[in-house]
C-alpha cells in the first residue's frame, strides 16, 4: 500500500500535559497522539506537529501531519483516534493531503489568542486557560501599542533564551487587543513565532496596560534587540493556539 | 474572644476532587478548606458546608459557615483563606452571621445547572464541566418533561440508593430547559435535592429529548415511586451548584 500524509486537526486542553512536544517520562500531546496511532494502526509514526506549544497552553487549532500506510478509511481516523485518546485531547478532522504538505514547512501564519481575567474573584471553571490578574488595565493603550508591533520586524527582544532559529525577524500580520467585562483577549497573528514571543509580547502589554510604560515604549524595545528590554513573560495558562493558515 | 459564626461563598472546579465532603485519604473541597482554615488561624473548626456536592460535581455558589475566633478581620477573610487554598477553590465572600445561621439547615432553595454539550467535535477545555453528548435533542419536549416536575411532589424515582433521608418529597420550585448553538442547559431549582436527584432528572430528561419517551412519561415515572422507572444517571462532570438562597 501507498504511504498516504494524513493532515490532523487537534485539539488539547494543555493544563495536565508538559506541552507538546515528546519528552522522555513526561506527559506530551505530542506522545499521546503518538500512542493512540499506535494502538489504532500498529505503526508508530512521527506527528509532525506545526505548533511545539509549552507545558500548559492549549490549541483549538493545533495542525499535524503523519506519514503512514493505514487502510483506516480517513473518514474514521478522526473518531477512531479520539476515542483512543484522553478526553482532553481531540482530533477534530482528518484528510489527506499531498506528498509535498508538511505541517511545519507549510505553515502560511498562525493566531494565537491570550487570555487575561481581570475580576477580583477566582475564575475557578476557567483558571486553568487564563491569566488572572486582578486591576483594570488601559485597552486602548494596550491596543495602540499593539498595532506598533505589526509588520516584518525584528523580535529579538521578545524571543526567550533558548530560541535556536537563525533569524528573529517575523512577521506579525494583526496584533489586537479587545475586552469584554471581565476578561481580556490579545490576539496575534504571524506568519511565524519566536519562542515564548506570544507571552514575552503579552507581559510587555500587560506593563502598558497598567500604565508603566506609554505604548511608544514599544519601538524602544524592538530597537533594543534584547530581551531585557521587554516586559516579564506571562504566564503559560492565558495561551491558546487557535488556528494555522496553510 | 466570642466565637464568632462566618458564612463563607464558595467557589471550585471540582474535577479533580472527591467530592466536598472530607474522607480519609481522599483530597476533597472540605479538607482543603478546613485545611486552610487551619493554617490561617491555627483551629481546625468544622467548615459547614451546605451541598455535599459529588466527585467531579462544581460550584460557583457553595456555602459554608464556621465557628470560630479568630481575630482575623471578616473583611479580609476570603482573601487569606484562597490565597492558602489550590487555585481551583476560591472564598469569594466571608460575612459575620447570627449565631443561628446554619447553612445546612438555614437554607431556603438552591440552584443547580447541568450543562450537555451536543456538538460533534470534543469541547476540550470545557470537557471537564460538561456532559458530551452528541446528538440532536429535542429541547421544546424536554422542557415540557422538565414542567411536569415542578411543585412539591415525592422525588423517590429520581433519588439514587443511599439516600438515608426519610422523607423523598421535595418541591421543585422552577426547572427549566434552554439551549445555544451546541450546549443545552437544564436549570432546576428546588428546596432541597435528594442523593444524585438532579443528575437521575438529566438522565430522564435526556431519554425525553431523544425521542425514548414522551414528555408526559414524567407523570408515570414520579407515581411509580421507583428509582428503576427513571432514566439512567447523566455524568457529574455536567453539573454545577450555581446558588443558594437563605
Amino acid at each position: 500500500m501507498a504511504e498516504r500524509n494524513i493532515k490532523l486537526h487537534i485539539s488539547y486542553d494543555g493544563a495536565d500535559y508538559h506541552g507538546w512536544q515528546v519528552q522522555p517520562g513526561q506527559q506530551t500531546v505530542q506522545g499521546e497522539i503518538t500512542n493512540a496511532v499506535e494502538r489504532l494502526t500498529g505503526q508508530t509514526v512521527r506527528v509532525n506537529g506545526s505548533s511545539r506549544t509549552d507545558a500548559g497552553v492549549s490549541a483549538l487549532g493545533q495542525v499535524a501531519n503523519i506519514r503512514i500506510d493505514t487502510p483506516v478509511p480517513t473518514e474514521n481516523l478522526a473518531r477512531a483516534l479520539t476515542e483512543r485518546l484522553p478526553a482532553d485531547i481531540a482530533i477534530n478532522k482528518a484528510i489527506d493531503v499531498s506528498d509535498d504538505f508538511d505541517a511545519i514547512r507549510s505553515t502560511k501564519s498562525k493566531m494565537y489568542r491570550y487570555t487575561i481575567f481581570t475580576g477580583s474573584q477566582t475564575p475557578v471553571l476557567q483558571i486553568r486557560h487564563c491569566w488572572h490578574r486582578v486591576g483594570k488595565l488601559d485597552i486602548p493603550a494596550m491596543d495602540k501599542a499593539a498595532k506598533l508591533l505589526t509588520g516584518k520586524k525584528d523580535f529579538k527582544s521578545f524571543a526567550s533564551a533558548g530560541d535556536s532559529r537563525e533569524s528573529s525577524v517575523r512577521t506579525i500580520l494583526s496584533c489586537d487587543v479587545s475586552s469584554d467585562e471581565k476578561q481580556v483577549y490579545i490576539d496575534v497573528q504571524a506568519n511565524g513565532f519566536l519562542y515564548n514571543m506570544v507571552r514575552n509580547i503579552v507581559g510587555t502589554l500587560v506593563e502598558v496596560g497598567r500604565g508603566k510604560w506609554p505604548a511608544e515604549k514599544i519601538t524602544e524595545i524592538l530597537e533594543a534587540r534584547d530581551r531585557t528590554a521587554a516586559g516579564p513573560i506571562a504566564p503559560a495558562s492565558g495561551l491558546c493556539l487557535m488556528w494555522i493558515k496553510y
